[in-house]
């Protein structure tokens, strides 16, 4: 029981960024979003990365390592849109 | 060393929607949000705080459970104002 809801949970926190990327790559407009946001989304998951490394934790390893590709990759997007701005 | 790393990563992952909420309440806009990132982030974080109280593990509940009240906040918002749009 504690693991489905584990694993439901980690998923879905895992891919929520993923609207938030499509929505700014077909609209091209992220003038509202705050890529503070995104900075501090990528430290913090990136911490659990190492938390994970360091208690060689697979599920946080993985959860955190694809949350941090995702993440910075929404952060590049808000950088590099607003430059253009 | 590795309960300082997860303190830090459990700061971080929580406070990173304020610099949103924050620009959401300065600016009035939220048109580039994506509503459907709080919506699965909101799911995400109440499934870990639920995951919390099954294994009774209070820092899991307390982060948990602040982000999803932080971002149910920031859904509100999205909600609210584009429906004054």
């Amino acid at each position: 029981m504690e693991e489905i809801v584990g694993i439901l949970a980690g998923v879905f926190t895992t891919i929520a960024v993923l609207p938030q990327i499509i929505k700014a790559i077909k609209t091209k407009k992220v003038k509202d979003v705050s890529p503070l946001m995104f900075v501090i989304l990528c430290i913090g998951v990136g911490l659990w990365t190492v938390y994970g490394v360091i208690k060689w934790d697979l599920p946080i390893i993985l959860t955190n390592g694809i949350s941090f590709i995702l993440n910075a990759i929404m952060l590049s997007i808000v950088l590099t849109q607003n430059k253009d701005d």
